[in-house]
């Protein structure tokens, strides 16, 4: 792999399928059967796609490492342990995240399918990448969904002075209509997701106030000592419950519903190579159980149409709908190549000498 | 009534229970069965003693007026629409709020009861007061619960410059263990509710920066101009799609899913007499389906204890749990009376003006 050229100071663009062949081949390398090695290229490809720059490439070497040093189950034995016609919990027996994400989403989808909404949380699992990959499986089968999952604690109690929370994300899918595509709303409940500090800190900007603190936990605004946040809406000015009581909602739907750990009890990921004991919360709802999917779907594109035509602030350009710029993402990276940072294209050069294969051209 | 002496500028205190009593003769008066009423005046009183004073007293007098003027339907046939066994969508035929919202959870905690998990959509509702009242029945029964709903547009989208938008409040309780209580947020998706608006308002204070704004849709700091809101996390200078993205979702699961109006469909109260053709969303979890009760109890302790546990920021006192104000609020308030505002008091007295009913001693 030496012969390879050093990456250069522009992004590189990797077609989408040539990214996705390599996290197979890696993941399978790793230790994956071939089919879970599909299921893990496939989540970190949509964030990718998405431009959830965070999620996708960024991950794999991490992933990969755990795969071999048994952070991850390579071959997880995933049960149930408690179950009804509309709620299943699962043990992901320290599973890849991804793959034991798909494995629950899919049993929230077939519950719904039978009593039109099920539910189903996850104990022991790990870190699942992107939250949008599994409500838009439920879209996929003309279904809303919404996920939810524990992190390892790095977000601050409102008016506390310690990481008892985690980032503790949300994400909420709905099927598009007609002609427009799904509503998708993947966001932390702190402030801000820790992937947003990184971008910051990588283009010098200053933090806005009120976001996050250093390791001594001061109030910072400089991305590259920012180490822990505060939730959604919470700063210690205003005090609002908003973001910390659904960070805490969180906790309680995916590790308390399902036995798990909560996110003051996990590690994170850069702290520990055992398995994160990650805890997490699907649920599906069948629209054709609450009312005709091509009402749904008139009746989408007209909210979509209404939003659009909303007249922009001054200096904005438009009215998005949430999920829309992941939607534009994805038009341009499948037509044009998923763009990555030279760091990450050393870090996926890196995985690709450790487990000599090759590395996709590009 | 007229020997009654005019309010004084300290607020007054009223014994709950006589509170709840004048709800209950002013509701009947106003056209509701007794059962109605009744349950109409819990709902009210929930607001009262958690302090929510936007949600309590201060909605009384234009409730009652609705029922006299056909706002509100005294006898609604409250009928199911499409049903399965973990979901249903209901026809409020306008009938209050508070009463299509009862019934509407008690269906969703009966589907849980049955199938461990329900999820209850409602059009044609109206006004249903504090969301909180709705999952804390969950709660009453060992259960989870949740309620979005939908209101008249205030809210203006990210990077928008009209108010397409409810606050569109979405609460979640959860049960509370053997020695702590249960774990509630009630939350607009706006960056604050309305009622919030008036407290700077009627305190002279400036509102935050990147709240408001006035009807030219200007950004503004004046509580007395403000009209319109920003979402949750979303200003103009962020960005963010956080709070934009979990409106949506009020809507999308409240109106889509129930075939009713979404927020900008409607008219605000004071615009119109009409039923204001709100549209709700309740689910309910069984937690024993989920985890054993005692299990859960036992957790949920001990999550309260450590964010009880957590070092307070300079100048705090403590952390509290999301809810847990509003449960200190409910203990005062049992001991020594609901506090009323005078403008809040003129108006209850008015209102039994008009119902030619006491008003309550106090």
């Amino acid at each position: 792999m030496t012969a390879i050229p050093a990456p250069t100071a522009s992004p590189a663009r990797i077609p989408a399928d040539a990214l996705a062949d390599f996290y197979d081949r890696a993941f399978t390398r790793a230790g994956l059967p071939p089919e879970d090695a599909a299921t893990v290229a496939r989540v970190l490809l949509t964030a990718d796609l998405r431009g959830i720059a965070s999620h996708g490439a960024a991950l794999a070497h991490g992933y990969a490492r755990r795969m071999r040093d048994g952070g991850i189950n390579t071959r997880p034995d995933i049960r149930p342990l408690t179950e009804t016609p509309g709620t299943l919990v699962l043990d992901g027996d320290a599973g890849a995240g991804p793959v034991v994400g798909t494995y629950a989403m899919g049993r929230a989808i077939a519950k719904a399918r039978e009593v039109g909404v099920g539910t189903v949380t996850v104990r022991n699992s790990n870190h699942y990448a992107a939250c949008c990959n599994y409500p838009l499986l439920a879209v996929a089968e003309g279904m809303a969904g919404m996920t939810m999952t524990t992190t390892g604690p790095t977000v601050v109690p409102t008016f506390g002075a310690a990481p008892l929370l985690g980032t503790n994300p949300i994400c909420i899918a709905f099927p598009g209509g007609a002609r427009e595509r799904p509503f998708v709303i993947d966001m932390s409940t702190s402030v801000a997701a820790l992937g947003a500090v990184g971008v910051y800190r990588r283009e010098g900007r200053a933090l806005p106030e009120g976001w996050a603190y250093d390791a001594a936990m001061h109030p910072t605004t400089d991305a590259a000592q920012a180490r822990y946040l505060n939730p959604l809406g919470g700063d210690r000015a205003h005090g609002s419950q908003k973001g910390y009581g659904l960070n805490v909602a969180v906790d309680l739907f995916a590790a308390l519903l399902s036995g798990g750990r909560y996110s003051a009890q996990m590690q994170l990921a850069t702290a520990t190579p055992d398995p994160l004991q990650s805890a997490h919360m699907f649920s599906a709802w069948r629209i054709d159980a609450f009312v005709p999917p091509e009402e749904y779907a008139a009746r989408f594109d007209e909210y979509v149409r209404m939003l659009h035509a909303c007249p922009p602030a001054p200096g904005a350009e438009r009215v998005l709908i949430p999920g829309e710029p992941e939607w534009l993402a994805e038009d341009d990276r499948r037509a044009h190549g998923i763009p990555l940072h030279p760091t990450v294209v050393a870090d996926l050069r890196a995985l690709a000498d450790e487990l000599d294969i090759p590395f996709v051209e590009c």
